[in-house]
């Protein structure tokens, strides 16, 4: 079921803290920890969005030295989960890729930490994904978030994580609770 | 309901790769992200538990610098956050000083990424968690994980995260996915 997920960690673009629009820089924790969340719950893929060349060249770095490099050798669990990492320059050309694979229209969602007019819950999108056989790209926004174009053009809008009274969660931890929300298998 | 709970990460005595007892190094991105994970899901403390001095005064400097210092002109909601850390030399002084502010024994909780013989379901810890009216200790191992030691002592031991074949969460995502299975709202 994972497998029709997609994962897109959106570099551009974003908010930064003074709601401008902006390309942020990679985290290199975002992709080993997302890489390894997404290969824990049997996603798809996981496309990193970053316009930025010298970006680019530095996931590309990344991910060549846990997969192919020393670090394949020193931890190869590593390298599997890394195996997943696409690296596409805009949010349509990773959309594109996936739609080329499956021949099929794909279903964009953003996720954000702010309700929105068309957000839909955890058991409605898990359900979605049971049950329609096509795949699914779930954007995740770096810095201050996906900008209101992206969600407001996105097929559907996932609602937040609910905290008590703090709604500050790094985007890591957010995309290991939402992939555990809509993948995981029912725990006793 | 979560604030009955409290968070301890253990860099001693954990697993090393080669399943030798070591004392890990401190991680920032740790720090961050489960301090934030703790106070989106209202826990009560969260213990970093290091004996080495070095260790003790970078997550000393790094607490200050986000509570009291330039990071919290910058970013306050980071210093709200990071306020929930305590710091301990060993798990049992941890432990005591929950015990102390509490008035009652501590429930020591082990997790890990293998079962062992004595674990609980994610369901049965939420209910306990619910019902009794006493602090509970949630230990997480950082490298290669917690002691058998540190497991066979403990109160319980929390199942593991399962994964689809692959079993190498970042001890960050699993604080993130086992807060939201214990003490987030039910939703819908």
């Amino acid at each position: 079921m994972g497998s029709k997920l997609y994962l897109g960690l959106v570099h551009y673009p974003i908010y930064d803290n003074r709601k401008e629009i902006v390309a942020s820089a990679v985290t290199n924790f975002d992709i080993h920890d997302i890489a390894r969340c997404a290969r824990t719950f049997g996603v798809g893929g996981f496309f990193i969005v970053t316009p930025l060349e010298s970006q680019i060249q530095l996931v590309e770095r990344i991910v060549h030295h846990w997969t192919e490099g020393p670090g394949f050798a020193y931890n190869p669990t590593r390298g599997e989960s890394l195996s997943l990492i696409r690296i596409s320059r805009a949010i349509d050309e990773a959309d594109h890729e996936i739609s080329r694979l499956w021949g099929k229209k794909v279903v964009r969602i953003a996720t954000g930490a702010s309700p929105h007019p068309k957000h839909i819950g955890f058991e409605f999108l898990r359900k979605l994904i049971e049950d329609q056989n096509n795949p699914f790209f779930l954007l995740f926004g770096t810095g201050w978030g996906l900008t209101r174009e992206v969600k407001d053009s996105s097929d559907y809008v996932l609602a937040p994580i609910e905290g008590k009274g703090y709604n500050h969660l790094p985007v890591r931890s957010a995309v290991a609770i939402i992939l555990d929300r809509l993948l995981a298998d029912r725990h006793a």
